[in-house]
């Protein structure tokens, strides 16, 4: 599991920063990749990268400001020029499928795979099946947007079949109470007990993506002992009361709901073209002063989530 | 005036070709400049050159195919963004306004200058003024796709105010009848002809730009005697059965035009990403076989169009 960040631009692109994308790489857990937001020129900048448009399944939208929306049309209709089959499911505000749908009707774009447009409104789950959970809370920017909660499933110990051959357990249907955690007893009169024969469990990961917003109590809510939160910077610290009008957050606001949280990690991102080089990692040093575990992200940077071993 | 390629790819974006965008530089003849077609990422692809979003005067459109328009919510709301108040005129295929205000609309995206859609259906004049006319004629692609005939006013010669006050004639209102041309007689009794004070006439020049297109002869009448034509060239010279299919053009079918037109200069572009390189180099060639002065493009080439001296 990765985070890849196509885009870590605000408003409009820069040389070095392009609009709103990231990528949740999810190969090893799902071969698949899910895309949160997707700015004007995604589908270049994933040119550069080694995702592959049609191992995309879904696309969840924080909200529908250009920066964020103006490169699905393109990459959806490329996703099939270049062999997407499967269906892909976008997530986002009331109005999505409006411009998704004109766009392709307008541009004369057929598709060869199953595209589906899920407009939510009301907070909750957006997605859940075995592996993975999606919830989703509104925060507070100028337009409706969300930010997103991404729950792995807990991940059951792995059965320990050296140990078992090393005991000359024969196996069989047996190996799946054992797996199951049962107490079970051998034709020889032997008695296991499951327990013993299975690894340490691993709990699920969770990351945090959110949109552009003000500071918010449903920030914290999404975040609550995040392993990775996302987190828009695109004012300094100096800058609240510009961040305010703007609906924005600063670094520190960034920073203060990273701690609040209980989040193990904070990425900023969202980050204006007025900051460069040491600017902008003056951003991170503000919210390091809060929030120590917190990283200022740039194009193409890819941050591992490692399980946490407690 | 200068063309200067933002996007020189077929269909969907590679790593070193961008989808369709050509620029027309008219900054020496009326302070801005005009693109044709508007493909995702044309915003980033400025970027690196000089030119400046609130410069672009006018868009025009050969075809509503997502290679050639995705780009155009990101410029509009970025030229507002960065400063641009001067009204911004669009031309293209009706389905063009029903895109942009889709688009912005959605994106809550407002201007800050006054946006005019021209969705035109009739072949003719599309815009005229004292020193350019635009003329469209319809092509053969699969959508409706039209070609762009662009015409330079003659540039009348200049009054040679050296030549005048060396012969100690008085400057005055007089200097304005000799620039027309007249025959005048001076206080002191001698008389001008006015043709003898006025420098070379320079013809304006023409430059024409086609969508997407299979072999047709509006591609021919619109490029008679042109300065430049730009003319795509997706497929090979051997590839004329797939071209039909596609509606698109080989590279001989670009040079059959430009022979048949007697335009001066044949500029070859939308390249598939099939061709790179070399591959790429032999559409050239092969267009050289039937017309001399062919030139295959790549980004961010830019050709200056001299006035013809004949």
């Amino acid at each position: 599991m990765e985070l890849l960040f196509l885009g870590t631009g605000a408003g409009v692109p820069a040389k070095h920063r392009n609009v709103t994308s990231i990528a949740l790489k999810l190969l090893d857990e799902r071969n698949a990749v899910w895309l949160f937001d997707c700015g004007e020129g995604t589908q270049q900048q994933i040119l550069h990268t080694s995702v592959r448009p049609r191992k995309i399944e879904k696309i969840f939208i924080t909200h529908l400001h250009g920066d964020h929306i103006f490169g699905l049309p393109g990459l959806i209709g490329s996703r099939s020029f270049q062999g997407g089959t499967e269906k892909l499911d976008i997530y986002g505000p009331k109005g999505l499928k409006d411009f998704i749908l004109t766009s392709l009707k307008v541009s004369g774009t057929h598709l060869k795979y199953k595209l589906q447009i899920h407009e939510i409104s009301e907070e909750g789950i957006v997605f859940e099946d075995a592996t993975f959970k999606v919830e989703m809370k509104k925060l507070d920017h100028r337009i409706e947007c969300f930010g997103y909660r991404i729950t792995e499933a807990d991940h059951q110990g792995e059965l320990n079949v050296a140990k078992l051959q090393e005991e000359n357990v024969p196996s069989g249907p047996l190996y799946g109470r054992i797996k199951n955690g049962e107490v079970v007893t051998l034709a020889d009169g032997r008695t296991l007990d499951g327990k013993d024969y299975i690894g340490e469990a691993k709990k699920g990961r969770i990351v945090t993506i959110l949109g552009d917003t003000r500071r918010h109590p449903n920030s914290v809510a999404l975040a609550i002992d995040a392993d990775v939160l996302v987190h828009e910077s695109t004012f300094t610290a100096h800058e609240g009361k510009l961040a305010k009008e703007y609906y924005h957050s600063t670094s520190v606001h960034a920073a203060e709901t990273a701690k609040e949280a209980g989040a193990k990690k904070l990425l900023l991102t969202h980050i204006s073209a007025r900051y460069l080089g040491k600017e902008a990692k003056q951003l991170e040093t503000e919210a390091r002063a809060y929030f120590p575990n917190a990283q200022l992200v740039k194009d193409f940077d890819e941050i591992t989530i490692p399980f946490d071993h407690q």
